[in-house]
């Protein structure tokens, strides 16, 4: 009498796990009790939550030690009498996650080692109008290199490097990044042609998304669904959802910036009008007067602020009553009850909060019953590089038998 | 020199895997194989896909027969010579799922076998105005009773249900559903203190949730992120991204029909201005001109639409332009390409697509390079209560187990 439904298809949970060894798996279920351990913790514990056998336990921490994944961090008595054992812990010394990230006032580089703590922060300012993205890459290698010579004396080993950008990335290629005037740039195809090129492999990534990692990594243990909205030439959103980057089918989500809010609105550069962008980048909030050289634009933006220029806090409310607007949307649409504003937008919240939050109140279906919160995210300008950072050191905090296999073969050779 | 930053938490992924009896696992595991066979199976190809002994295999199949969850279909070669060998397909008779959908027209009801074929389809028609939701959930349970006893006869159990409801449910509470005028509506206390109380496990869920699932499972295999937006007298939307419902941080995601379109719009039942649902809900587009007693609005609108109306064609073409902006402001959220248009968007989507496809060409970032499709779902009406159906069965689908245990608690009473 009905149409015969096909039965469902197996889901990704029903999948079969990833194949890998029993050493490995043994490695790195010890490595992650390491990792996620509040304090140093000894081999008599390891083999208590692990259920693996002291002599298993004893030969992978010398695995782990040697390379240079863990270290010996003094003596603990576990709380009990008797003999101390030895505590491990995280090594500060050893394979070290780089971050690099182009910014609309500069380049930005970051060194994290495996404990996830910066070891090294630069920055330099820059400018793009008029400059080829080879041009551009060229001094994000010269950034890179800055970078891994500074850490080289701490006994520190870049593997790995994530360059956080202000467009749409697929599969490394830039897609689009307005704010630079780049499309279809293949960033490590021209990392790789340049006289110099950075040995190094680097993966590629939207800036907002990278930033949301970072304030992830970086906030409270109970934050783990948020919309991080990034400011600055462009607006960017990376989307937190029960602890995991939702990043969409093709990872071009977070399109914040091209959110309509008026579907009447100014012409934006995307083709379409009245989008966010229209009315909260930097750009809209300076409008057409002209900046000093040598201010940036967000420093522009604050000074006519502070001294109540009547046109520039006009332009502020219409700012936050858009993004307020914007965000509505994707509330909304994706049911997540906080917003974090990053990049211009932390800088300029005090004069975006108010009309955003209202817009939120009103137009959020749950804000009636259960309110949204909205607050500058912690880790400032510098959200994106650190993300991008913790990003490489995570490759190898999750599969860190990869690292040690390199090790093996770079010792062999 | 800088701030440290915690190590990350472990993610969802490093958990450790759900306490299960192994006993449990290997049943579920080889369900799952008779679930997702393309054709009949054999005890042998079950050994051999799963990797358990015979005499395992030849225990669990007596269980899953006993249980009614498999069934002997004939004898099968394997495509080899020898001895044929009995075959094991999913039964049509034992566990079935009921879905139940308070529709804007009326009330609906699905039974739906282990197969996921559908087995009983039922509507009546119904009317809301004045009602309280009491006296609603009265009717529900009439129309679950019939259903179930129209399928008694087919030696078929339905062993638990899932209500549709349009709107907001949260932890089985309805929070608003405009469409209905319920707030804060406790469906399953209220269909459990009706006079004749329904002995079945009852959940609530979102009406354009469950279309979304129901369109996931009767579409094509390679249909696995889309946003299913479902028109009627509120506007709702389901959205699968992976394979998965993306419900959102508490379940409330997928609020399309408040999405802003013109931020001073006219006034919406939700207290805001401009929502999607103010241009494109059925009534919307009805406008204030009377519709004769016994005509559906989704008919009233149809007829005035094929005649021409000229006045109808304008309020069709700015519905269609509405959807298509807040189609624009999901996708450049959350990247994903097909739309699938439900309930009266289906029906009405002749007058639809072009305006909503032009506007999500203009305003969709990716649309430059990844075009859109947006086209009409494939189960009509009926999908949220085939979904729902769906999701009841699917719990046994998932956990035949418990539906064993059960099965054994009441033969042994």
């Amino acid at each position: 009498m009905t149409p015969p439904i096909r039965p469902s298809r197996p889901r990704p949970s029903d999948e079969p796990a990833r194949q890998e060894s029993l050493r490995t798996r043994n490695l790195e279920l010890v490595f992650r009790q390491i990792l996620g351990a509040a304090q140093p913790i000894s081999r008599t514990e390891l083999a208590a939550v692990t259920g693996l056998t002291r002599p298993t336990i004893t030969r992978i921490v010398e695995e782990l030690l040697a390379g240079r994944l863990i270290t010996e961090a003094g003596r603990t008595h576990d709380g009990r009498a008797g003999r101390p054992r030895v505590a491990l812990t995280l090594s500060r010394k050893g394979p070290a996650g780089l971050g690099l990230d182009i910014r609309s006032d500069g380049l930005a580089a970051c060194v994290v080692d495996l404990t996830g703590t910066v070891r090294h922060l630069a920055f330099a300012p820059a400018a793009y109008a008029d400059r080829g993205a080879a041009d551009v890459l060229a001094d994000v290698a010269d950034m890179a290199r800055a970078a891994i010579e500074a850490i080289g004396s701490e006994d520190l080993t870049v593997v790995t490097a994530t360059l956080a950008v202000p467009g749409a990335v697929d599969h490394g290629l830039i897609r689009s990044a307005p704010a630079l005037g780049w499309r279809n740039v293949d960033a490590g195809a021209l990392l790789r042609s340049t006289a110099d090129p950075l040995d190094l492999p680097m993966a590629v990534d939207n800036e907002a998304n990278l930033a949301a990692l970072g304030e992830l990594y970086a906030g409270s243990d109970t934050l783990d669904s948020f919309i991080y909205v990034s400011g600055g030439l462009g607006i960017g959103a990376g989307i937190v959802l029960n602890g995991r980057l939702m990043r969409g089918a093709r990872g071009w989500g977070g399109e914040l910036g091209h959110v309509t809010v008026h579907p009447d609105g100014k012409p934006c550069s995307c083709g379409s009008r009245g989008c966010l962008q229209t009315y909260a980048s930097v750009q809209a909030i300076l409008g057409d007067e002209p900046v000093r050289p040598g201010v940036t634009p967000d420093a522009a933006v604050t000074a006519r602020a502070e001294s109540s220029d009547p046109v520039m806090l006009a332009a502020l409310d219409s700012a936050g009553r858009a993004l307020g607007i914007a965000l509505s949307d994707a509330i909304n649409v994706l049911d997540i009850d906080t917003v974090l504003l990053g990049g211009s937008f932390a800088l300029l919240s005090s004069w975006l909060l108010a009309n955003a939050k209202a817009e939120i109140a009103q137009r959020v279906l749950s804000a009636d019953w259960a309110p949204v919160t909205v607050r500058p995210a912690v880790l400032g300008p510098d959200a994106a590089v650190i993300g991008a950072a913790l990003v490489s050191i995570d490759q190898i905090r999750r599969h860190p038998a990869v690292w040690l296999m390199k090790e093996t073969i770079q010792a062999a050779t």
